[in-house]
């Protein structure tokens, strides 16, 4: 089994802020990520999938085919876009490195799969000092 | 002349749009950089200043202080906000990194001259691939 | 289970010295590392941290919070320090990457236990290429 | 037990090329990396041992004689080389960075096991975006 | 005036030969660098241009079409290839780094100054340690 | 002309301290870098050396030859020593990066005269935020 990571960047705007308080509450508790005009980042995304490789190839995975799939399941939705505005797998949630993980690995679950790998983790970067990462349980 | 730099970072939303330009003008100049709902970036600012040591510290300008100048002129203002909607100086101006630059050289310019040492340069990464620069003409 | 990592640096001296062998035979094993007038490094930990998101936040854990933890605990007392003689921690052990990484988990243990999440892991770089891990056990 | 990771870097051509198929479908599956005359990669290899740490010395393995046991064992076959034609650990296999990262395990195994501690595992970036990992099984 | 850093990255293999040298001095001044069977690194190349923002966008100039010159000139000729044997600017020249960085600027400097704003320097790194710039004279 | 630069490490104890002040001016001024007991980093070391390329060899330098000369009058009696009592360039002298910058240029200019090329620019980081950066006058 061998386990490989494919890196993609995108950049979105978001805030922190949780519709069922106040806005005292949501500064409290946000800080300044609650800002209501927005800020962003330039996110880091790290896939790994994990496989045998094919004899024929050497590969787990075609890694032209993984990197157009997180492409079109993940990188144009959330690019270049306001995540709590703008992107339907996360309208209604919470725009934190956490969450936007979980859904990430929903996003590309099914897709991987069907490339005859299985998907092991998602990392997530928010900052360089800030990453979340999600093994899909 | 010994030239120190300092690295600094903020977080914010933005998005270019020329108002005097239909929204479709906007689109097909700026691309997805026009997003209405905006978009963000991790910018990595670095200040470049000059000067002779001072024989008693070793010091070109104590970075201490020159830190504190930058995080209230430019980080405080900018970090976590919206640069087009949030930030005096960056008012009716265009958001682009170039502009940015600029304006962050003015609002450093006679703060640092106060400290003694010249200020030679401004830097602004607003993803690892794409920076400006500007030392003052 | 979604693990969030956040990053840390200090700056710190040591040496590697073994009080019971002779200056030769620290001089042997430990090479120069044994300078009897220190040298130093620029360290970066790294802290993970396991738990399920927080509905109201989406927050595994407040990262101010655990940044003020790893602050007080560790990067205080350890940082533009001499960890073999102002280090109330490291007192009587050899102030390798490996002992070192074992004591920060002791020191933040507990503490992280009482942000409700759990220690997952401390990664501590003693350069860019030399690393340490430790999970507890 | 603590993990201890060393990083080394190593720098090759090759090309990725089945020699049971045509030159048609060797373009087709591999691309650009089927360019008959090679191209090639800065390989940034981490080698993750793990073991407890000796009381004597605070180190569960001695880093110059991992990094030694690497430099003979990997780094000095492979660097400025071309891995298909002159590496005779990768002679009639694939080049991809998948079946590289489990022969260098093969190659460090048993070394790593004489000096004491246990080969954890291999990540091996082939660039900055991609990257394979092998824990021997 | 300000300056404008794009980066861009290729792979590519190469060796360092004279063919007015015997194969012996090849060896003595090039060392490994000669390998006859190539060896390859990840190129990653800055180039600066500098203009005054235009008013209407703010932009010294439009990443995108600066982005697109750089493919269509130099990273798709480079990239996955020999630059001894594919790269028609590089043919009968030795492929150092300051050779090609020079070339490089040749190939650049008159598509640049079609875009209204000037070529200021190419900077490229064929490792993390060893980079070469070139300002054009 | 084309410029060349070189990356090397060293690790390195040191305090800021003025003999001629009260160890409250110290503290007052220099803060915890002037810990009595020392702490240290890892200094990363830029060295940019300017010529024209040899036509027989594409080299502006012999990187080896430059390295070499790097490690002999810079690195090995810097490296895993106390700077400011080990390392005879720097005795008397403040350690700040300005100072030690301004040194080093001195220990190499000579030297690489002696090449055949002429030393440009002696660049320091001390920390991944603070560099110095020395010309020559």
């Amino acid at each position: 089994m061998v386990y490989i990571t494919r890196k993609e960047h995108f950049n979105a705007a978001h805030k922190l802020w949780n519709e069922q308080w106040s806005q005292e509450k949501n500064f409290e508790i946000f800080g300044k990520c609650a800002n209501p005009n927005w800020h962003g980042h330039n996110y880091t995304l790290l896939v790994t999938v994990k496989g045998l490789p094919n004899p024929e190839t050497g590969f787990v995975v075609d890694l032209k085919a993984l990197s157009k799939i997180i492409k079109d399941a993940v990188i144009d939705p959330l690019d270049h876009k306001n995540m709590n505005l703008d992107v339907a797998f996360m309208t209604g949630k919470m725009a934190s490195t956490e969450i936007l993980t979980v859904e990430i690995w929903k996003q590309l679950k099914h897709h991987i799969d069907a490339l005859g790998c299985k998907l092991h983790s998602i990392k997530l970067f928010e900052t360089d000092n800030n990453s979340a990462e999600y093994f899909g349980d």
